[in-house]
């Protein structure tokens, strides 16, 4: 198993869950899916996200998914699994069952009744207090800071931020996805230069990297989203590494169109699973319930996108 | 095992769930709250509502709650078990569960994404067929519609609950807490009486009943919601089906102020757990965080309206 | 006219505005509002509340309305008019407007678009700016800080409310109405205890007042709050500030069913003119749309607690 | 004045407010800017929207500004208001005050306090009903429906929709910015089609056009959105309606990345005044408080953008 921590760099991809046809979990297609991934080049793998429809699997099937997934990556990239939860009593229970099963560390956004400063600092206290009692052997679990207000309506300032990392020394990494918040990030960013506060990974999230070129200029890591194509993450971050920013943007602008496609409100996870299953992927585009579906339409207009998609990176040398 | 079914009426009350002080479950304590509840003459329980502090219970921590309270009913009154889950797998792993541990029927709101009128008549009827396919033998889960707006942001009129009454023949009651929303649960009720729907059963759930009086007046069966006093439903619920209307708000005045007190947003539960420990009902006021604490002027005026209320009760012969 | 200042105590009654039954302004009435809330001994009068239906009269209309109050209250008390607006110029524009025509400050609650500790703390500093501009001679326009937040979404701690405070020397009153928040009002009212902060007049506006016992035994100066019987809340910090604690229970507890009622979110206004207008205060009970109507069934609720008001309010000698 | 009727098709832009250093309405730059978009060949302009900065204008303010506008315009297109208020008295109070003025037609917005199909339908016939008793001469003031799901928090289905079109004859345009909705967008236009309702204009305003391509392709007939580089609307949509589809994609694209940049929440006004002022439309990017301010880096980002944008142009021998 590999460690999760604040050196961290590069694309964690947030996976989907595959399921059959009929809704059961899609084994064979999870692996097919990390080795796409681990072929594409990402640097790690976060499993259980609200794209990987967590709240619809048992726990069972949770477990059987994280198992399933582990064991395919064998240790070559670090694994995160979503442990949000509305109690510290299941968040832990989840967190001591993946951390059993070999994974790298868990990641946790706050839940919508923190509102103040000093709510989310307390909250997370809680959660670095319920952390630091799991690791075996007297090691606390690594975790991710996930900012998403967005979807949990909770605004936190670079302040409170850098609040919480000084009072949680397992936290090593932020998953930064306020859209897009580039000064946030900056300002977050230049507290750990400065040594203000100790250097944690940050990976961005926003809408599948739609602000991803931008983000790595402000002092940005990496990437942690989804995306059907994420070979656009990793060479838009390895041009960008390598000091080729305008290369950087070229690659980001060929997929942006299909990639603000695939971040539509509502309907994103089956343009994103329609894609997987396109390239092979996984088998079946199958969400559970409540799911969006695809009309023809959108189907026609997914297929316009990609085909204009091949032929812009054709066009760069990057197909 | 008491069925759940349209015909029920009286008070149906939330349970807390008891923790020792070291916020382990209290068995011990459930057994004197199950046996507290049916002496003060409720005529079911419901359990891992909001209120039960459910979310922060753990999945075999909520089986062994609910095998407790089962065992202890022993069967006299009906147990309705809050099933509300993010995805519709969960929902029906515990809904399993706890109706094959002998629960009577299950709880469902609607989560916070449904907006519209299609979108809640049709998350309904994922529910009802989610709970169709359970029952064994062929019987369906009987089950209750929480409208419940100020938790779950969800709008629902009189016309989308009797549309999803209409087409869910299992859910055999309605827990109205629109606050207060007399007119609406007339109309609800007129529809009824009317024929125009089935009968179900209506109960309230307006914050420890603070409009219980009137709600009666406007056709409901009884209250299912919680307070530390749950005498005072029962007694309210009597007097009003007894055709004393007067004394049924003589009643409801004389617990008036304290009921006020522990439905307070925030501190509720923790005013609410510390009458249960007065009583003698529980062993501690524990509540897992995050949990509000009462500050020693919180615990002087819930002193002050206890002695106020029972000099009332004193004063109505009702002591 | 009266100076609004932080010495304020007693009752400032939120009015409602009383339009005629074909919506138009009703002036004679405004005149009769005015000295039957004088009669019943307010302290002070506040105006264009949400509950005075402010968003719904035209500027002119609200001009109109707020020099009637003047001139019938003629200085005898301190009259506030409420000034929230979405940008500054318009805030301005109304308060130079109203503090010309004689109001004695203005009252401002946050728009729901500022959430963190930081930008609540930016947003009255600009406020306060604001009015400091505003001030003939150089004084600057006393105002009152309101917190609201089941109306706005802004949650300020304590810590943050007296950060204004220490920002802003003209604001001179705190409106408060989280619900109830009786342990932050403590702090609050501990900081300038304790000369933390300078003594400011901390007025309570929980639901026409049903906290206001317990608000005033925490260091309430007094309500701003609007209810069909502003005797209750004279009546109640009278006989708080003389010391009989019980006797404003007692008082209270009298009113409570009916204040409770009034409160209900949605047709309070509703309930609120028709007893106005049952009193003879008010000539209609017309509310501008969109606007909430009466049942038969809720008038027969609304004349039952009346007449049970009435008969409590004897036996303890106070109709 | 040009009438607004269904038939309207083409970019309706939303134009900002522009102000001085100081804060102060630019009525010289009002005119370039006015200049500015007719040269760039928008068929109407929408003033007084949430980009416009109308609520921090003071009413006289607002008079001034749509003044000048139609003033400048000289009937050459037409000018919708956005007039959507609290209330029905101030709506039609700056409905018939620009009327007057020679505006075109207004829009409104449902308030977020409307949630239910029955709440919707019931406000836009007061909003009909409003309209309809404006009009000189016995002729209804034609408005446009905004259905703005992410500023107003009120979700409308396509069945809400055709609802209140049956209901309201002078409801001319749709302004369609559910995110991104193409298929409700489908829906709604096969209503008309297959004459279920009449023929209304959809113009279409998701986050700076993000989505045109796609919203034309479904039916719509164009734009009424905000970007600092009107040019890419109105080539977008001649390209589409010539039937060069593959060509409007191109053109789209190479405006996409600075587009999506301008589309960012909080900084996006800032961004386009920025953009405008580096046009040379406005003498300056100054938005009144409270508002955002660009950084160092955001500009340097805008910059490489615009640079990039120049490019990509040019390659498509579109500069």
């Amino acid at each position: 198993m590999k460690t999760l921590d604040a050196a961290a760099r590069g694309v964690y991809l947030i996976t989907v869950t595959p399921f059959t046809d009929s809704g059961a979990l899609d084994l064979a297609s999870t692996d097919r899916m990390v080795d796409f991934c681990l072929d594409k080049g990402v640097s790690g793998l976060t499993v259980l996200g609200i794209m990987g429809e967590a709240p619809k699997l048992t726990a069972e099937e949770s477990r059987v998914f994280v198992r399933q997934v582990l064991a395919r990556v064998a240790g070559r990239v670090p694994v995160v699994v979503g442990v949000s939860a509305p109690g510290f009593a299941p968040m832990r229970e989840l967190t001591e069952s993946v951390m059993a099963l070999g994974a790298s560390g868990v990641m946790v956004a706050p839940p919508s009744t923190v509102r103040t400063d000093d709510q989310i600092a307390a909250y997370f206290e809680m959660v670095n207090e319920t952390f630091s009692k799991i690791g075996t052997g007297g090691a606390a679990v690594p975790w991710v800071l996930q900012d998403h207000p967005v979807a949990t309506g909770v605004q936190m300032t670079a302040g409170v931020i850098t609040r919480v990392l000084k009072n949680s020394p397992s936290c090593v990494m932020l998953k930064h996805e306020d859209c897009p918040g580039l000064n946030k990030l900056a300002a977050i960013r230049a507290a750990s230069d400065k040594s203000e506060i100790r250097h944690v990974s940050i990976l961005c999230g926003n809408g599948g990297g739609l602000f991803l070129p931008e983000e790595l200029s402000r002092g940005a890591d990496g990437a942690m989203t989804g995306f059907a194509y994420p070979e656009m993450m990793v060479d838009v971050c390895r041009a960008h590494e390598s000091g080729h920013v305008e290369r950087a943007h070229d690659l980001f602008d060929a997929y942006l169109p299909l990639a603000r496609y695939e971040q539509q409100q509502g309907i994103g996870l089956a343009v994103r699973k329609h894609l997987l299953a396109m390239r092979g992927v996984i088998a079946s585009a199958m969400a559970r319930r409540p799911a969006p579906k695809l009309s023809a339409a959108d189907v026609a207009d997914i297929e316009r996108l990609v085909r204009r998609q091949d032929r812009r990176l054709a066009e760069l040398g990057a197909a």
